[in-house]
């Protein structure tokens, strides 16, 4: 089972994280980040760095894919080298999946054309107008095509895929070793829960301002 | 705010992530992964390797230590030099941290005598052993001391630091940035939940096995 997880400068390493570690439990996966050339790849604070083994041209068949998000998405989004890369790779996969701003790369590539995907909550309105049947859940399964809300997202939609590739057993049992019980300190993980000036301070900063009007 | 992340071959990618997505939205901070040597670190599955900026020596003064847990963790606890780094910084961090196993470190270099303290669920008796109060709880604050349980915990525990360094209303916006409103398709999470037999198969195959028994 080849697993390829896409890098790309200034990625978000929680929507890498969460998946990845799920993954390296499902029996017989083999995980190789990809990136447009190998070698060191920063986040989106630019104070981490993870090395990427292979090219997008030297995986050219893996069995899943795991699109993070990240700032850095709005420049794949225009990359025309990595939006066919997905494309072909799309055509041979098991899964294709994304983690938060992770989906709006998959629908630039046009693969998500009237397919139900979801994204984080403030880019919603973008991932429509890309062409995705966009819809505000957690965790988004259409055929083949696993996507996830924000962030730690990842790790509910890593669990589902392990569920998938590998049974309800394997998924249970990668839960239990990284005790995915979660108790957030505080209700603010959805703007239907946050404090309603930390939700608008929000909408306000974000880059995807100007849809949300 | 500087905030030194530990490295050392075979952490646990997770156990880092959560603390440190979390911790480059509280203001003013500066992460740095610091490890025995500056370069390459890989993680225990072997195929994700994240760049250490600086070496021990060069962070004498951290405000905020976060040290993981991973395979590696046993290595460390026998590393004489990075055991009394730990003791040296931890006589003027503000915030001393850790997440998984990575108590078993902090525990291995005596800060931790006497401390209340938690760890993955596997490992409190080695905690204890090793001179905390080991206790089974999500998260565990003793006076500067802040420790997590398994892997997943480290979130919960990074919020509760964000809240700690720069107060509720940031750490509420950190959890709305990240989306942390979690939705664990299965109810494994903890020994107590997740279905006996795997339960049973975790601690045979668990490294800890003879301390269990």
């Amino acid at each position: 089972m080849e697993i390829a997880v896409l890098l790309f400068e200034k990625f978000n390493v929680l929507d890498v994280a969460g998946p990845y570690e799920i993954l390296t439990g499902v029996p017989a996966s083999h995980i190789t980040f990809v990136a447009a050339a190998p070698g060191l790849v920063h986040n989106d604070t630019g104070s981490l760095a993870i090395m990427a083994q292979l090219s997008l041209a030297e995986m050219t068949h893996p069995d899943v894919v795991v699109v993070p998000g990240g700032a850095g998405e709005v420049g794949v989004r225009n990359d025309s080298a990595t939006l066919e890369w997905i494309r072909q790779v799309h055509r041979t996969t098991q899964w294709t999946t994304s983690v938060c701003t992770g989906s709006l790369i998959l629908a630039a590539s046009g693969i998500l054309n009237g397919v139900r995907a979801t994204t984080h909550w403030l880019a919603i309105e973008e991932l429509r107008k890309l062409g995705a049947v966009a819809v505000k859940e957690r965790v988004v399964e259409d055929g083949k095509v696993l996507t996830a809300a924000g962030v730690t997202a990842g790790i509910d939609m890593g669990l589902v895929l392990a569920a998938r590739l590998a049974g309800d057993a394997v998924a249970q049992s990668i839960q239990l070793g990284m005790e995915y019980e979660p108790a957030p300190p505080f209700d603010a993980g959805s703007p239907t829960t946050a404090p309603r000036e930390i939700v608008e301070l929000k909408r306000q900063r974000s880059r995807f301002a100007p849809l949300l009007d």
